[in-house]
């Protein structure tokens, strides 16, 4: 074998799909606010130190004691039954139409992946989740952007493009939205589960923060009043999607569908060819956690958030000036910053990161581009303090690029 | 909400991709072969009373007290550092050059999907890993297979493909193959690896079984192979994926991908839409087993191993009649019998069944059909008794069949 041959090139084997990824825009600025000293407002993530670390150290001794080796054995693809069990009780739905997945990414993942086919129509709210544009981005959609405000989708404007665009799928996170905050209210909610079922267009109902609701009234889920408009579990024609990461932790990656039979069965053979199943142990951990530590731990974060959220409001209010437009979100994690016309947050970061705070510009989140006045704050992992001076620095900062 | 509208027709919706999904045939089987009583050589089920259980729940409280609620908490695509340097060092590679994912099969569908564009030819062995078939399958491949034989593939009949058909990716299992045990000889490694070299073809080196060699001597992995063809980590065409589920225990999903730098970026974007991270307790737990109990544990099912498929061959040499053809694999957990031609495993298996054992048929390993005369035999998780009775009941279903 003789040595020193070139290797291929890499770039021209990668598949069409492949092409259409790309690094995350988020991720590449995360690196940059790691930076120590840096006030992070950048990051979704939730506050480690209301972690229950205990209380998992506790719950996986009585897994591996309860279960033995099979709590470390390949397992069914479908999921922990007692964990399908326990959340279709709570949806007052059969286990059957519940699919346990590794986070809710891998239910967007999949979900692209048994429905998008290339070109397919994918209407989207501008702006959106940055997550799963990237999830359904491989499998070529074409995205149609969905006017939004502080009620949340437009639903007007949702009716007249249904009446000339035929759809496959709506995407929407209903409750505290990633990234705005903002929460779609019940009469819109009512009016999106029948157009679309009208129209004969799928919804993703991603629910990630529906639990940490601070202020406010929940209305009923789409998946809810889904079940209604059809009148039974398989003849639902919205998908919802939650997950343990934000009310317990994110890093057991235990998450769930509920949906129609058909669609739970193709998820279950996109799964086969995904990863096989879930690890069994971090379902049984979540399994042991579910009916004391579950409802503490969504009171305490809950509490939590409620009280940034309202400091962060309080210093926005206080030191940004006139002009600056502010989300109020009512739970979750994320609130959304419109600047003044002409201002540039992408261009803006520089300046913050100088004064030693972070955030996320707003234009990544929209599918169709635009946004480049508005910006994500998260107020999930810093403390009171921080938020103080952190709204301070960055309030500043939109001053002098206002000069 | 006038209540009661018909659902979708959910099948309608499906993508293209969706539509080259089958459920997975030996999914079905195993549901089957699952009733007690029956001796099942069918799972490929590593054997659970070897698992180290107390081990696990020992570095569970380890990696819980080492980092907290790091430990619960989201984390890097790329994986846990320490993971990542500890299998670079071991494979003589930057730890840059290895990215964790969950469970091999997670590594197939990542695979697959950055690589194949529908159409492009992907060579496999015949038989070969259902499970990579599985998840290569919806990204629309065209497979050319490759004839094998006790030393494995037929380098011969490789190079006569190539010169004719332009490839982009050769799957293969080189060590104690599933389903066949066998594994690929050195020499042929060789020409493998120069062949697929000049012909710019990628190879997806999968090796779940290498560590579990229990006679005979080993040879170089393709990957290392690929190294010393291109005298660089970042210009080798072999891909090698590798896994803790045979070795440790499967339920915890953690395996792992050497590649040149241009696949491991490609596969982070690729894993970022598919599940963000693999679990990040998960990743500690191994990572506490590595220096200690990986090497005794590979030791103690090394040799489980070894005698089972002793005692399985002396008593399938006793017990089947002449004309049945069999493996000797000299590692991991299966072993491949050729039937006489005109007998059907498939239409075979309800006569096991009636006997009370149960085995897998040949044929779904065969990515464009045949095999009908084979089937795949499991000595893993049955104890010598189990595999004795076992034996000679299949032994009589052959017999009957014969008559």
């Amino acid at each position: 074998m003789t040595p020193a041959h070139p290797g291929p090139d890499f770039t021209a084997l990668f598949s069409d799909r492949a092409r259409r990824m790309n690094a995350s825009a988020i991720r590449e600025i995360l690196k940059v606010t790691q930076q120590p000293d840096v006030i992070s407002f950048a990051g979704g993530l939730p506050a480690p130190e209301l972690f229950p670390l205990e209380d998992v150290r506790r719950a996986t001794d009585a897994a591996l004691t309860r279960y033995g080796s099979a709590a470390l054995q390949y397992s069914t693809t479908e999921g922990h039954p007692p964990l399908r069990e326990w959340l279709g009780r709570r949806a007052g739905i059969p286990a059957a139409n519940v699919q346990i997945v590794t986070g809710s990414q891998q239910a967007l993942d999949l979900l692209g992946k048994i429905l998008i086919s290339e070109g397919d129509t994918v209407l989207v709210e501008a702006p959106t989740y940055l997550g799963a544009l990237q999830s359904f981005q491989p499998y070529g959609p074409r995205y149609v952007q969905l006017p939004t405000d502080d009620g949340g989708i437009d639903v007007d404007a949702l009716e007249t493009i249904l009446r000339t665009t035929p759809a496959k799928l709506l995407y929407a996170v209903p409750n505290f939205q990633n990234p705005t905050g903002r929460t779609l209210n019940a009469e819109r909610r009512r009016r999106l589960v029948e157009l679309t079922g009208q129209h004969g267009v799928l919804v993703i109902e991603d629910d990630p923060y529906g639990q940490l609701r601070f202020s406010g009234e929940a209305a009923p889920s789409l998946y809810t009043l889904g079940l209604e408009y059809a009148g039974s579990v398989d003849a639902n024609h919205i998908i919802y999607c939650s997950s343990f990461s934000k009310t317990l932790v994110p890093g057991l990656r235990d998450a769930w569908v509920q949906a129609a039979a058909p669609i739970i069965a193709k998820l279950v053979q996109a799964k086969q060819g995904a990863d096989l199943h879930t690890p069994t142990l971090n379902q049984m951990i979540v399994t042991e956690l579910l009916d004391d530590v579950l409802p503490r731990q969504i009171e305490t974060v809950r509490r939590a958030y409620g009280e940034r959220a309202a400091v962060m409001l309080t210093h926005i209010e206080q030191e940004f000036p006139g002009g600056v437009g502010y989300t109020t979100p009512e739970g979750g994690m994320f609130l959304w910053i419109t600047l003044p016309q002409g201002l540039d947050s992408t261009r803006m970061l520089q300046r913050a990161l100088d004064r030693n705070v972070a955030y996320v510009p707003g234009s990544p989140f929209f599918a169709l581009g635009g946004g480049e006045n508005t910006l994500r704050l998260s107020y999930s992992s810093a403390t009171p303090g921080q938020i103080e001076r952190g709204i301070a620095a960055l309030g500043e900062t939109i001053r002098e690029a206002l000069d």
